[in-house]
């Protein structure tokens, strides 16, 4: 770790990043693995501790994060020992989104890969908030003010 | 769907979206698979018909959606009962492909892929507008009315 | 390739894209294998060519990249007969790394994933700059002069 990256200089710098930096994070998560369910719900949380709007737009093998069984498969990724050692120091995918939901990020499904796999709204998980289309994800990514990641 | 996603308030959004937002989508397309290679067609053809310019770069295992016989292959991602449900209600990528050409989507294939890989500009299909490399991509991506996804 | 992608042209339009696009490159880098760590690399010594920064934050299977035993075996995601065609006109991973450090892309370590996985700064290999949490990557990212993509 660098001189420049000490605890003063990341608080003043963070702050600097408040008032310049953009508002908004809108993620598009389309893998249905814990391996990118964590980062995407790192990243969301922290826009929302840094004051920024968050939105993850759950997409095609995403979409398996918003059922219960999904969630609990999307494990699967790690062998066994590597579950444990997640596990002892992470809350699992499924208390992780409760807390994203908690902290104010925004959980949208999508329209098309419901009609695609034939999903529907009664068999999400209650974290959801809407069914949204490309063209409001559009709508939110690009907004000047946004900053959007393909996950 | 929340109270505030109803069709009336969708459009005024997306009005104010085509008014104040980014005015291009530019995504790099990484992947050979049929299962990211609808969300990328998906995007790009949505961004078209909100207005904006729409540019896929393929590079790496995307080139393989350049060939005719890798976007057959691209489907063997997905196992065949899905394969089918797919086939039921969306064109298959090359007819997708040909839609978001016609919708005016730009369509790059990558120099340096091409390069390591070995492969030529006779063996690409019809669909390709020129060969770029990551310079080009980068002028495309860094203006700042663009957005810009890495799938 | 178009008439209009000659040399001449591109140099005209990145010559541009040097006066008015964006400033800095930041790269989500979540993947461990070379398939993915070549267009990184790639984009990244092409962004500090153009005279922009340049940013590669590794994360989660990224940091195999930043250990001397995962970048050797980053290259098993190719066939034998693909390596050796790789290894005939592309530098190693390795020497990648050295020249986009040398060429001034910042190289940063990803704190939860180091903490997820029990990795230790002493185990990471020379080129890495600092070790790095979201917040601070947000801080990069969210710059209205950056352009980020998640690799």
């Amino acid at each position: 770790m660098s001189a420049g990256m000490t605890a003063g200089h990341t608080t003043a710098t963070v702050e600097s990043a408040k008032r310049e930096g953009k508002k908004s994070l809108v993620l598009v998560m389309s893998k249905g693995g814990a391996d990118m369910a964590y980062p995407a719900l790192i990243l969301a949380t922290t826009a929302r501790a840094l004051g920024m709007d968050a939105h993850i737009y759950f997409t095609f093998w995403g979409m398996q994060l918003l059922t219960s069984e999904g969630r609990k498969k999307s494990m699967d990724v790690f062998p066994p020992d590597m579950q444990k050692a997640i596990a002892a120091k992470f809350p699992s995918i499924e208390q992780f989104m409760q807390q994203a939901k908690q902290a104010g990020v925004h959980i949208h499904a999508c329209s098309p890969t419901m009609d695609m796999f034939g999903m529907t709204k009664a068999g999400l998980v209650n974290e959801v908030d809407d069914v949204i289309g490309a063209s409001t994800y559009l709508e939110l990514a690009s907004h000047p003010d946004a900053l959007t990641l393909f996950i």
